[in-house]
């Protein structure tokens, strides 16, 4: 036996017993005559003691090499401390070492072990071994276990099953960009990676298994944005015989479940809001509720004077930013720029200050008289000491705009609190989006989501007006989970397939088996995926996920540690029937 | 809401309740007056009953037009059935139909949903939904779920963290064959798919994780064998701090835990036995103890008469099958055909009928007195009533081939019980195996297991008597999990590499990462992979893993359900810097 107890574990009750513990050297203080050692391990820290007087003259020389990250076993008599260290769960005691063998040395790490590391992220990510060893990293991997087994035993318990699907499969030309895998007993042909276990799942539920849940990797090969990994993990479920508002339920149910024991945060029942409604009220279908700045559109009330900016736009919004009219001219110069800036795209801000004495100063005091701004005033909701700021333009547009800046405006005046959680469901989404480029249409779920029943007709005559049964689950201002109510019917999913622009030999092509499979007994049935890596991410109150993966890669989707990919050799690239085509 | 109760739910009690149920029309019954129908859904059957005079005349004929596989909603009222049904959970009500939805229909199904269905398993495997809701299948899936569940909460009680490791990694030509994925955005290079997490897990242990697992799907691109599939799953385990006993108590205690909660049975401590025993007394590393039919050697007692045969052989080598000692001449022969099979590859088989009256008659007695064949007896553990089977030869051969003669010879006993559980350790396998073909050392376990620190001078001298801290659980005939101490010496894993083969660049460019891991103070670590599939159809009383995996492969690594793998379109390739190189 290596260790007899964790270095998290010794208190005073345990003071005069012998026991052996193992770990890393976290520091060593040498005071000539005595040496402390700070001995770590995933359960805490236990200070070690060498002592001129009382430990062997050995052992108190051994103690003086000891370098940072030596890995040490030491047997010991455990002491009360005299001077108490209240920060550590071990700091009534300390361990006098009788014997020390060191176990293995280390190099200087490239890095500091240590909360606040001086390590940056690309050395980080090339001795992602040792960042592990650092308490912010090892806590994150650890919530992230803890999350897992929250959402299982509760799905468990709620009678689903986790059904494993595979991950060999077939690639398909819609939705994103597939991975690929060469066959090398079937020649020319390729197996693709999951992009989710989607029609499997819909596959179980024709199959009866009534309720199914998985925490499975799915892959796609999209160029990287900054917090986008090729590998990622979804909480994936579906459930037969229910309507959207069964499978609403059961995950809310699931998400305060995980709110109430990770957190210890009651949420009340979660709002719902139509895609129409949130894109209205925060330009965005994943709204951060945390805060207000509602926008207030402005068109009747800015439209009637001779402001040709937004007399020409489609629309004319704006928010009431709290307390900002004390901006300077200035400050409020830099927030133009920045919605200017490329990746916002605005041509020009109005503002207009709501002083403390209930003047209102505004950008376009030459169009507008005080009745007009006082009115604007009103339908962004902005109080005396606001700041109210006005886009315009077209209506995707200008919301995506002023959108960005609410946010921007709320980071900055600390309103998205990552103690503070606001769940909400968007739903009601368009089950279609136009692709402009493309003159064709897209599915904005998936192309098995199933049109309102009360839509159906509008199929023919107004396809882009058609409402989904499909949801989004938002926590505070991210979407961690989405889903719809799908298609079981042949015919309607074969209607489906050609309004996207599938020919019928397509459609059998890709998805027959899961037409067929609609002719034997499908039942209704419906669900929801989660995105894990985000979700857990947001219930460790951070935004990006990377930590709490154990092995992420970098945006050119290179895992830096063990430098992949790589090349092959031919012999290998022979037997898979395939060469390399290279660009000269 | 399309149901109130499942059709597994409802009891005497509930009669007089009007209930919604929804599920699958298992079979109709109709009687002219009365139609009769088994609605089931993954909770059980329920009887629905149409009567002409109490159902209305719609709903009554609407019952008579229902097929098998039909999906209904019916809302009616639970009475108490007149002839009760023991057989089934809801045996003592039916409903009484008041309203009869049809949410689908479904054509004939290609074979019957039933317990024993006459589909053959090309069929069962195309339409794999319909298979689904046979119970045999769907009860292994949720048995497998179950087994997970079992699994996942006493590791994570532990202390088990569990980490998920990537799917996206490098190729390496040791072991079996990779599944590889080509880069789009790394031009000419691959990842390859996890043949196992086996580096990720111990760069955790280098990390700090101290306890790690993870129920994770590995990829090999071998030829297969019946139940052998290109993807499956482990349960993979890794632990630092750890001596191989403290790995054996903790997996020993997991797995007594799933054979306690989920089978009901109590198993003692499992026996230990080193690979050299299980080698001669059962002529093989994975032994079935369920039985005896231990290997008894015969040389000493059967290589001092004039039989050449013996005389020139490496091993004479018996087992006493139990009561076989009645075999008619024609069943011997019989037998000796059987282990003449190219696939076991006899070349004869000497016998001894150990009569009840006492007397010996063997298929030697030309060469052999009774004394001689009186000491085979005791060496082969003989009683009055058995058959001595005997086999000469190579060692290594010998051994494989009478060890697949006491298998044989225990399936035709019976003596192989689904419902009777022996496991066992084998430890101290070798550290390398001589490859004649190659005229190198392969690792048996693999690259990074640990020689005993006693062996380690006989690297330089004799490699292949150098014993490895390895071991294997195995249950019933089954090797279950397999693992090793690892080695944590960058010294010892380099020496083991060039051992291999390697040369000190290729070793580098493989392995380079985790040697440098070993830099920063490694600590000791080893572990155990499960193989999951496996474990959950022994634990389910099988012996092929097929009807535990929702959606298997066919010996050509194809899924016949989706059509997969399949051809890819030339942009595809071409954007993955790849193109086609198929033989003429």
């Amino acid at each position: 036996m290596y260790r007899t107890h964790t270095c998290g574990e010794l208190r005073a009750a345990n003071a005069g017993q012998v026991v052996t513990l193992a770990g890393w050297v976290q520091k060593t203080r040498d005071k000539g005559f005595m040496v402390w050692v700070d001995l770590r391990d995933r359960y805490g820290i236990t200070q070690l003691i060498f002592d001129e007087q009382r430990s062997s003259q050995a052992v108190f020389s051994q103690a003086k090499d000891l370098g940072r990250e030596y890995v040490v076993q030491v047997i010991g008599t455990v002491i009360e401390r005299e001077s108490k260290n209240n920060n550590i769960a071990t700091g009534d005691i300390e361990i006098l070492v009788s014997e020390l063998t060191v176990l293995n040395t280390s190099m200087v790490p490239p890095f500091t072990i240590e909360d606040d590391t001086d390590g940056g992220e690309d050395i980080r990510m090339k001795y992602r071994y040792l960042d592990i060893r650092r308490n912010p990293v090892r806590n994150s991997l650890m919530f992230r276990h803890q999350v897992g087994m929250e959402v299982r035993n509760y799905l468990s318990r709620d009678g689903f099953i986790e059904v494993e699907t595979p991950y060999l499969i077939k690639s398909t030309p819609e939705g994103a960009r597939d991975f690929v895998v060469p066959s090398r007993m079937n020649e020319g042909q390729f197996y693709a990676l999951p992009q989710s276990p989607q029609t499997f799942k819909q596959l179980l539920m024709v199959g009866g298994m009534d309720k199914y849940f998985q925490i499975v990797k799915c892959f796609r090969d999209e160029d990287l944005r900054a917090d986008r990994q090729p590998e990622f993990t979804q909480i994936d479920c579906e459930m037969a015989f229910v309507e959207q508002e069964d499978i609403l339920n059961t995950f809310e149910g699931l998400t305060r479940h995980l709110l109430k024991t990770l957190k210890g945060v009651e949420v009340a029942e979660f709002p719902r809001m139509t895609y129409e409604d949130a894109m209205r009220r925060y330009g965005n279908d994943k709204p951060d509720i945390r805060f207000g700045m509602e926008f207030g559109e402005l068109n009747e009330v800015s439209q009637h004077k001779d402001f040709p900016v937004f007399n020409s736009a489609e629309l004319v919004v704006g928010i009431a930013v709290p307390g900002a009219a004390e901006y300077t001219r200035k400050e409020i110069d830099a927030l133009i720029d920045w919605v200017k800036r490329p990746q916002i795209g605005a041509l020009g801000m109005v503002y207009v200050k709501y002083n403390s004495d209930g003047t209102l100063k505004s950008s376009v005091d030459k169009f507008y008289d005080q009745e007009d701004l006082a009115k604007w005033a009103t339908a962004t909701g902005a109080k005396p000491g606001d700041l109210i700021c006005v886009l315009s333009g077209t209506k995707n547009k200008v919301r995506n705009q002023l959108s960005a800046l609410r946010m921007e405006m709320a980071e900055r005046l600390g309103l998205r609190k990552p103690d503070e959680f606001a769940p909400l469901w968007v739903v009601d989404f368009p089950l279609l989006e136009w692709d402009e480029e493309n003159a064709r249409y897209h599915a904005m779920h998936h192309p098995f989501t199933s049109p309102k029943p009360e839509d159906i007709e509008l199929l023919k005559t107004d396809p882009g007006a058609v409402r989904a049964n499909a949801y989004d689950m938002v926590l505070n201002g991210n979407e961690i989970g989405g889903g719809s109510i799908r298609i079981h019917d042949k015919e309607l999913q074969s209607n489906m397939f050609s309004l996207l622009g599938f020919t019928e030999e397509q459609a059998e092509a890709q998805f027959g088996f899961l037409m067929n499979a609609f002719q034997y007994g499908a039942p209704p049935h419906g669900g929801l995926a989660f995105g894990f890596d985000r979700l857990v991410a947001i219930l460790g109150g951070q935004e990006t996920i990377r930590d709490f993966i154990a092995f992420p890669k970098n945006n050119s989707g290179r895992d830096v540690m063990i430098d992949a990919p790589a090349a092959i050799d031919k012999e290998q690239l022979e037997e898979l029937h395939i060469q390399l085509n290279m660009k000269a």
